[in-house]
């Protein structure tokens, strides 16, 4: 491996001691300044000295920019030299390069002219930590849930065979189709699916590129059978300073080979003129074709390759000197769900947990730590992860499932028919549950109530508090059924006393009124915005009553009964209002013939931005204020503005310009 | 392999002509009649006559039965012999069975003591055509979704093995956990997530034994690199007549050891004595190993070895003479699907089709005759059939992904993320959409709606009648942005013409009182039960409209205003409740202060047992007489009894017994 590593204070830029880059001797010697660099173009003529120059140019900005605005880090770390190849060799956007996860795109989009933005990096209406169609045309998928480009490349490359342009078809100008991927990646099962598409008989005329970016991690090191083949692949690299081989046809020697994918490789990801010449054989095999790199995340900064939990994959905002924060960090929620996992573990011997490659950022860490044995990394492969779960239960253990909420999507299938179906006691920890923030529409948990209020015989408690949290998953390990739990990615802040438990519902505020007005229905971590919204109303003369349901799926009698009680409901909820908590408890009251009126806020139908989680929840009409409001329209029986639709002009909900297709673009 | 051709009229059962089974000269010779056998330890003492004997019973035993009361022949006929084998080396229940895709189970059924259900088989309260664990305890899996065998068998195998009962644990009586997979699902994601687990370093003392039954097809032949890849390792049984080799320690001979686990094989999966061999050298190595078990489906009956299409995989009431069933069918939703889209094939060279391994099924077999390059079959990999359609549409095409509804669950994430995130312009064609009959609970199509409402800016249609498929998939087809359309699994009926049209709503029936009673909204097929029940209703001096909204997501300002027009509203859906459209209604009406209650006839939220469709319905409430009843009960004012919670004694409901686990089996 080229050694890169470069001190955090004097990262090698290329300038010598006493020169500035813009009063560099030779300007042949120099490369372009990032902010100058408005395309790909601009690295076509650069030597080897340069570009080792502007790899460290690169290298240095995004310590400084990421560490200040907080980002992906260790894995931007491992691809700069690979990035410059990958456009070097290819004419984005005539060539389509598909990046799996984006985010590992932060050097694809410095080289395709959006340095300047990184001052604004996952702020809102800043540079996305994600390609972004609306932001440039080399940017194709904004989806960041893992394993797609492989899919993605398949259906382009079939498309563009379709219609006469893909190269190999005849034409000069052929186009080309790249995926890049990780290693970590190829544990989803999506992947195996596309690798099983792209290698087929019938694909062997329809060139399709997969760059393995190999750094051998997810967060931590890949798990599996893979893991272990490209390890042993990893070690044939005998071939250093000898020539590249041709990309060897499908063989028996490799697992890609066995699918039908010729194989490349491996090459070391921190050379970039060895990068070159393999992703240029790959283009002219005109078959499909697996390209091997070996990369190192965190590369050239050594905070980040001294950590061995994630190599800083992604970080919050870090002093660039020591690659750590300032202070300690506030409680999260999922510091509290990891302390009491541990309580419960020592309580319960048949409770063991399950992370699809995210034991850290999960909060297991104090778990494996207790518990060793109990606790399985199946790697990025939720299906897996649940459907195993079901065969854990059926073998008379109790898993605790840990995803983030937007990846519980992966696994509805599994949830429903693989445990639900069987009446399974599995607990599903859904963690960065409602807004998450800076990492925009496809980390947003907002879709889980609406998933699993679908699956019969399932219960889901959203807690208000730190101690609801280590209350309600006392209550979900002990159930004997499926459970699940969400909670926001935050600081889990202060208890908040309830004045009395009816039923299962808390109440938190009023309840004691004569003649109560208004119930506010607070699910989860709305409770103190929804606590200060009834002290307003309150001054204003109208009675509020605040009820928090603890478990919101299935709807309880409890909650209908106060329902009766009051001439209007309002549920407020950190997720989709379809078939989430007011939806549930209108048909509930239906059912009931329950006739007040209930009002439902939540978030907008619509693909929600990037930006803090405070800023996103106030524009979605989530803040103490915006509830208030939202009970007095509903009292004066003045429709609420229908957050269903999202208004045109705000700019937080996401509108990709018009779809542009393939066919449209240069 | 060994020749199993057996007439139908004069199947092999081991009698010579002139001898009945009872009075054979030799009890010894004779194995137990089929009803006669209460569990597999009536195998184990029969010699290898004795099982060929029974092999033969058993065809001709499946070929009687499946024939007269429809079912899953062609695969079930495929695995005689292996079942045989598989009982006769592990202790079911103390050794777990799992069979992926339960339809190859008869045979296991009739092992485990249950031959004399099937005169009743897959009817309401009769014999299921999956494993059901209130059948047997012989049965751990009731779903039928492809590909999970592997992850169970993972799960199961860990909790046996923290709880030291696995096999290899050091106990004499360790428990082996065996997972029966087709070739067919390994093209599926979540099977390589399983074999990326179980291939794990960390696994490697864990012994799983997967067996994989290679008939060389799903419906049809299987597909991908992974097919080319085990026709390969097919043409190594050189080995015929020799002694079974060991178990191959993991190597890079083939797909399975390059990922972790041992091979033994392939083995002629229709002689019992050589299955049994491979089976116990497998479960002696005490490691994970794949068993390679070639079988072919359809084997001993020559209508379903005759079959090209798919080897009588599935079946209705056929002659068993023949294999075909008496007279025409009544052209089917599906059949109707698939006429129109040759015609817009034809108009419109943009569109593509993609199945997920079931060309036929889904009604595509026209349009690929029509245009063969432009159809794609790419396994039983949903989360690749719509991945792969986002890039297809990415390339400027409008890919139409047909799949049974109850699939789509398995990629909901590609839907929210990869296709409507990027506003992409994919048709979704949900087949078997609501009831789906004798399939029972995991294959009823009835959680598409609440799925589909919570993808941003998709439209869903749901046609009434033949012609608003047709019209509707041309103007889903010709929308630039992400669609799907629903119809279920049954004959399509005439079509019901519309007395006007509305912003878009069809007025079925009435709409002209001076002042109208009720608002039904059927959705879909429900329409003609709507319409009957509107007539009843009308002879009581009830004023009814019947609006049909041709596209129930979203809900349309049209149906809203319809909706403030009337006493009261009542929904009328084939599918659950929760997040459908009555639930839709609802919440655009209290948007939009709109105060005529709604109520909403659907499903309830449990697991729907087997039976016909029509009986299926009547029992959820989803006749004409009891949409009737619902509505007479709104507007007495009086509940309906609510159907989200499922009244105890109905049998139709899913209720498996008590979660058995594997620590209380034997």
């Amino acid at each position: 491996m080229t050694g890169h590593t470069v001190e955090p204070s004097v990262i090698d830029d290329g300038t010598r001691p006493g020169e500035t880059p813009s009063g560099a001797p030779s300007a042949r010697r120099d490369p372009p300044a990032l902010e100058q660099i408005i395309g790909p173009a601009a690295l076509r003529d650069l030597d080897r000295t340069q570009l080792d120059h502007l790899a460290a140019r690169i290298r240095r900005f995004l310590v400084e920019k990421v560490c200040a605005a907080g980002g992906h880090l260790g894995v931007n770390l491992g691809v700069v030299e690979l990035t410059i190849a990958l456009h070097r060799v290819f004419d984005s956007p005539h060539d389509v390069l598909v990046f799996d996860t984006g985010h590992q795109t932060y050097v694809h989009k410095i080289l395709t002219g959006r340095a300047d933005g990184f001052d604004t990096l996952r702020r809102y209406g800043g540079l996305a930590g994600y390609p972004s169609r609306s932001e440039s045309v080399h940017d194709w998928v904004e989806n960041s849930h893992a394993s797609t480009a492989l899919s993605y490349a398949d259906g382009i490359a079939k498309s563009l065979q379709l219609k006469g342009e893909l190269a190999g078809s005849g034409r000069p100008d052929g186009r080309r189709v790249v995926a890049i991927v990780g290693d970590g990646a190829l544990t989803g099962g999506l992947a195996w699916e596309g690798l099983n598409n792209l290698g087929s008989a019938t694909a062997q005329n329809r060139p399709v590129i997969v760059v393995l970016n190999d750094n051998g991690r997810s967060y931590a090191p890949t798990v599996g059978g893979v893991a272990s083949h490209l390890h042993r692949l990893r070690g044939r690299r005998d071939h250093e300073g000898a020539p590249m081989p041709e990309p060897r046809p499908p063989s028996a020697e490799n697992l890609f080979g066995q699918l039908g994918l010729a194989y490349l490789g491996p090459v070391d990801g921190h050379d970039v003129a060895a990068v070159q010449d393999a992703l240029e054989r790959a283009a002219e095999a005109c078959r499909p074709v697996v390209v091997h790199v070996i990369t190192s995340k965190g590369s050239g900064y050594p905070p980040a390759e001294c950590d061995e939990a994630d190599r800083m994959h992604g970080v919050g905002v870090v002093d660039p000197a020591t690659g750590k924060a300032e202070g300690p960090g506030e409680r999260t929620w999922t510091g509290v769900f990891g302390e009491e996992m541990v309580q419960i573990g020592a309580r319960r011997p048949d409770v063991v947990a399950i992370t699809a490659a995210m034991l850290r950022p999960v909060g297991l860490a104090p778990f494996a730590e207790a518990f060793p044995d109990r606790v399985f990394d199946v790697g990025i492969a939720e299906q897996h992860a649940v459907c195993s779960a079901a065969g854990l239960a059926m073998g008379g253990l109790h898993p605790v499932v840990c995803l983030y909420s937007t990846f519980l999507n992966r696994a509805f299938d599994q949830v429903l028919m693989d445990v639900a179906l069987h009446r399974l006691a599995v607990t599903f920890i859904l963690d960065r549950a409602g807004i998450t923030g800076p990492d925009g529409p496809s980390h947003h948990g907002v879709w889980d109530v609406g998933l699993l209020g679908l699956v019969p015989g399932l219960r889901l408690a959203a807690p208000r508090d730190p101690a609801r949290l280590r209350e309600l998953l006392r209550e979900a390990i002990d159930h004997e059924g499926p459970t699940a739990v969400r909670f926001p990615r935050a600081t889990a802040g202060s208890d908040i006393v309830a004045q009395r438990r009816v039923g299962g519902v808390d109440i938190l505020h009023g309840g004691d009124h004569r003649a109560p007005h208004v119930l506010l229905v607070a699910a989860g971590s709305t409770a103190q915005s929804c606590l200060r919204a009834a002290d307003g109303l309150e001054r204003s003369g109208i009675g509020v009553t605040v009820a928090d349901p603890r478990w919101i799926v299935p709807v309880g009698t409890a909650v209908v009964e106060l329902a009766a009680r009051h001439r209007l409901v309002v549920t407020v909820e950190d997720g989709v209002r379809h078939g989430g908590v007011g939806a549930l408890l209108s048909q509930a009251c239906a059912d009931a013939s329950v006739t007040t009126p209930v009002r439902h806020v939540g978030l907008p139908h619509a693909f929600i931005e990037h930006g803090t989680r405070r800023d996103l929840l106030d524009r979605c009409g989530l803040s103490a204020q915006q509830i208030a409001a939202a009970v007095r329209r509903g009292l004066d029986g003045h429709p609420p503005p229908p957050p269903a639709r999202a208004p045109a002009p705000d700019p937080v909900i996401h509108a990709p310009t018009t779809a542009r297709t393939g066919g449209e673009r240069p």
